[in-house]
C-alpha cells in the first residue's frame, strides 16, 4: 500500500487543522482520523468522521436535555443492558464514515449489507488503477472438504506457487488489455463503462462507507466471524480494534454478548438443563441433528 | 415553552465544553447545538450534533483522500449537478441528530418516514408531563370543502372559542385522570403503560432523531410544503432554516429543484411546448383531468 | 368486534371468487384469507395476501429453476440451517400483507419496526368510529416494583372498577366533542386533523401492514415476548398461530432457535462450562451483575 | 441463452401445476411466470411471483375490508392522483419476485438499489459457468467526449474486431485458469471462495430478487433512463414491458410522470412563465448554468 505524494498531502493538510467544536469528541478517535490502516496488500481503512460517543448512547436512551449521564459506571451499565436486551436504537446515535480500499470480491459480499450509505469509486467515469489482491502463500487454501463453503488446508509449495503465478499473470494481462481498449492514442478508445468488463474480481476498487454503530456491530458479528471468508475477516477485525477506541463500553459490552457469546435453541437450552443435572445426554437422546449437535458441543467447551 | 433550572444547566454544561478535533466543523452550526429553538406552544428544536458539511458532500462524491475540494464555487456546481440528477449517495454522506418535543399526532405523522433512527421518551418507563398542543385562535380553521384532506377558512369567534375551552378541558381532565390512576397514594398505582391510554393525541412527547441529508431533504420536501398540515410544517420550517446555516449549497440547491421546483407529466410537457408555440391550450384540449389541469395551470403561473 | 353488513359483503365478495393461479400456494393459508382474527374488544387482524411457502425459502437459498426442492424433509433441514446460522435473505422471500384493527397506543409501539410498508386510516381525511379499547379486568395490572417498565399484580375491586369507569367516561367526552367540534350543523365544523387531538391514545385505527417473513420474525421475537406489552404481545400471539399454518417449517425453526432459545454472553457461557465440570458457581464468582445473573438463572432452569 | 433439459423439465413442472387461490390474481402476469425472458447474450428475467394488483393499491389506500374499488375508472383515477402527489406507500402495496441472470458488472450497479431482498448464487459454494457477456459489435462504443460517464460513437470495423477479441480470448483464459486451479484431480483444488477471484467482470450470476412496485418504479426510472448504461437498460427495458402486463394502470400513470415527466426547478419555472409571456430568454438572462440551461431546452422541446 502506497500513497502518492499528493495523497500524503492531502491527508496531512486535513490533519493539521484542528478546529473547535461542542460536539461530543473522542480523543483516542482523533488520533486515527484519516490516518491508514492497512489491510491485505494494497487495502486500507481509513476514519474520515464520527458521530456520538459512549455517553451519546445513554443521552438518547434517556431523550436527555444535556449528557444524560451520572457517571462513566452506570453508562457502562446501562449499555450492557441496552445490549443483552437487544434494545438497537440507542446504538443508532452514534455514526461513522469510513473510506475504505478493497478487492472487489470482498466488496461484493460487503455490499450485502444493506443499511449503510455507500459511494464507490465510478469505473465508469474514472480509470481503475492497476493494484490486484495476490495472496500471501499462507492464505491459499484448498477446498474444504467439511464444510462447503469454507478453506481446508494450506496448499503446498508447487500448487502454491502455480496458483500465484496464474493469478499475477491474469490480472496483468487483463489490466495490459483494459489499458490498449480504452486508450485514445491513434483510435477512439472503448468506453470506460465497457472496458471495465474485463478487470477480474482481485482488483481493488474504493469507497466511502458510512454507517450507524447498531448495524456496524451487525456486520462485524457476522464478518469477524470464524465462518467469514479471510479476506473480509481482516477489515472487520480492523475495525473493531478502531471501534474498541471509539466506545470502549459499547464494544466492551458487543464483545461479551455477541461476539464471545452465542445463541441457543430451546432443543439445547434443554439439553444444558438435564447436564446440569448430572445426565448423560448424547446426540442421540437430545433430539438434535448431527450438525446441531456437533456445534452445541463446541459452545460448551 | 419553559426549561426548568436542571434542563438549563445542563444544556449550558455542554455548551461551555469547546473541544478540539479534526472533523468537519461547521461554525454556523456550532452557534446553533443544544440550543432550544421554540415550535408551537411547549415544542422545540434542538440540534445535537451534526457530521459532515458541504465539502463532505463533493468528497464522497469524488471518493478522496483528502477534502476533495478545488473551490468553493466548484462544490457549489457539483452539488447542484448531483441535485438535479437525483444522485442521492453524496447527500447521504451528512448526518444530523435532533432533540425533538412535539404533539403525539405530530410524531405519528413524523414517525412515517422511516428512513430515520429514533429514540422516544418512554410512558411506559415514565411519566409524561402536563403539556398540551392548544393551538392558537389562527389555527383553528374548518374542513376544507375543496380539498378533503385540508383545512379551509379560519373559525370564527364562538366556535373558536368554544373549540379552544374543549381543548383545554379535555386535556387537562384527561391528565388529572392519568395522576389519579397511577398515584400510588392508598393503592396499587395503574402501570403506567395501561394509564397513558387516556391521553389525548396533543399531549407532547419527545425524541433524539438522526437520519441523513438525503432523507431529511425527501422529509422537508414533504413536510414543508403547502399540503403538510401546520403542525408538522412549523417544525419542518425550523429544520429548513437550521439546515440552511449547516450545508448552504445543498440547501440552495434542494431550495431550487425541490421546494422551488416542480415535476410535470408527460402530458403537461406536452401542452408547454405546444403552448411555447403560440397554441391555446385548454383542459379539454390538454388530456388532462381537470385536477390535473388544476394544479398545472398553477405550476406554469 | 362487529362488522358492519356492507363489511361482512364486502369480504364474502372476495372469498367467493376462487380463480387460478401457478404461484406457491398454500391451502391452509387460504381458509384464512380475509377472514377476521379477533384479538382485544375491537380489534382484528386479517390476512390480505401473501408470497412464498416453505419451498420458496429453499428455492431463493438455491437460486433455483424450479421449485429448488428435493424432499420436505430435505427442505426443513435446510430451513433450520438457515435460522441457525442467522442467513436472513432466503426468509425475506416471502411476504405477507396484513388488515390490523388496533389502538393508538399499540400502533405507536408497533410502527417502531421500520422495515414494513403501511398504509394507515387516515384521520385527516376520514371520521374515526367510536371504538376505545377498555381492558378486561384481568388486564388492568399494577406498575411493576421490581422491572420498571412492567406491570405487577391485578389491581383489585374499587381501584380496578374505578379505572375502567374512567376510560369510559372520558373515552365518551372525548367523542362526543371530537363530533360536537367537527359538526357542520349550523357552524363551519372544526377540521379533522385538527378535531382528531382531542382524542385519547386508546382509540381504534386500522392499517394495511406488509412486512417480509424475516423482518416479521424480528417483529415476532420482540413482541410475542414476556416483556411486552400484553396489548401489543396478544395481535403477536395471533400472528405466531397465523405464520404456523403459513410456513410451517419456517415457524418450527424460530419457535426452537428464538421464541424458544437464548442468547448467552461470553461470560454466561464460561459459567455453563465450569458448571459442567461440576464447580459450584455464584453470582460472586461469575463476573456477572445481580441482573445478568438473575436473568442467567433463568435461562438454565 | 441455452437451458439444459433439467432446467427446461423444472420450469415445466412449476407451469403444470395451477392451483385454487382467493388471492389478487393478474391473468397477464399468470402466462409470463417461470418462463425465460431473454436479455443480452445469455442473460434472462423469470417472474417467479408477485402479490396484488392494480385494485390492491387502491384497496391499501382506502384500507378497505374487500376489494375497495367502485370502478376500473375510479381506481385508475386514484391510482394516477396517488403518483402525482408522491404517495408511495400504496405501491409498496404490490410486491414482485424475479429470477434474474445477468453480468457482474450489472449486477454490481443493481444492488445499489438497496430497498429490495436479493440472494445470490454462492461463488463460494458452487462452481459459476463459463458464460460472459460479449457485446454485439453495435454496442462497443467509444468513451463519450461530451458526457464523461457516456459512450459515444460506435468503434469501427478493425477496433471493434480487436476488443472483440481480447474480451474472448481474456474471459476464456481467466475461466480455463478458474477450473484449473479449483481441480482436485491430483491436487487439492484451490477453494472457491478464492479462485473466483480471476474471474472477469462479465461472467455472469444470478440472484432471486424481490422488490415492492414503488422501489421497483424507482429502479426503473434510474435505469430505464437514457443515461443508464445499456446493459442495464436493457434489463429495465424487459421489466417495463413485464410490469405493463402485471399492474396496467399504475404502470401508465409511472409512464406519464415519471419516464415521460421531468422535474424543473424554480428557475426553470419562472424561465417557463416569462417565455410564457412571450418574453425571449436566453441562457445568459435564465439564471441557469451552460448545463442547466441546455437540459432544460431538451425539456421544453
Amino acid at each position: 500500500m502506497q500513497l502518492s505524494p499528493e495523497q500524503i498531502a492531502e491527508i496531512d493538510t486535513q490533519r493539521n487543522h484542528p478546529q473547535t467544536t461542542l460536539r461530543a469528541t473522542v480523543p483516542g478517535m482523533e488520533t486515527h482520523l484519516y490516518k491508514v490502516h492497512e489491510v491485505l496488500d494494497h487495502g486500507f481503512i481509513r476514519i474520515i468522521d464520527y458521530m456520538g460517543d459512549d455517553a451519546a448512547i445513554c443521552q438518547a436512551a434517556r431523550v436527555s436535555y444535556g449528557k444524560g449521564t451520572k457517571s462513566v459506571q452506570n453508562d457502562e451499565g446501562l449499555i450492557r443492558y441496552l445490549m443483552r436486551h437487544w434494545h438497537s436504537t440507542p446504538f443508532e446515535m452514534c455514526e461513522i464514515k469510513l473510506h475504505v480500499k478493497l478487492p472487489v470480491f470482498v466488496a461484493r459480499q460487503w455490499i450485502r449489507h444493506r443499511t449503510a450509505n455507500v459511494n464507490e469509486y465510478s469505473a465508469r467515469y474514472s480509470i481503475l488503477d492497476r493494484e490486484f489482491y495476490i495472496p500471501e502463500p499462507e492464505a491459499l487454501a484448498a477446498q474444504s472438504v467439511v464444510n462447503n463453503q469454507g478453506r481446508g488446508t494450506t496448499l503446498e509449495g508447487v500448487e502454491a506457487a502455480r496458483v500465484l503465478e496464474i493469478l499475477k499473470a491474469d490480472s496483468n494481462r487483463s489490466y495490459d488489455h483494459y489499458e490498449e481498449m480504452i486508450s485514445d492514442d491513434g483510435q477512439s478508445g472503448l468506453a470506460r463503462e465497457l472496458a471495465r468488463m474485463n478487470l477480474p474480481a482481485n482488483i481493488y476498487t474504493q469507497w466511502y462507507w458510512k454507517v450507524d454503530l447498531h448495524n456496524l456491530f451487525h456486520f462485524l458479528r457476522l464478518r469477524a466471524d470464524n465462518h467469514a471468508q479471510y479476506e473480509i475477516r481482516v477489515y472487520a477485525d480492523m475495525i473493531c480494534k478502531l471501534v474498541k477506541d471509539w466506545v470502549p463500553a459499547a464494544y466492551g459490552a458487543f464483545e461479551d454478548y455477541r461476539l464471545g457469546g452465542a445463541t441457543m435453541s430451546g432443543k439445547a437450552l434443554k439439553c444444558v438443563r438435564r447436564m446440569l443435572k448430572g445426565e448423560d445426554v448424547t446426540q442421540e437422546t437430545s433430539g438434535m441433528s448431527k450438525g446441531e449437535w456437533r456445534e452445541f458441543k463446541e459452545i460448551i467447551g
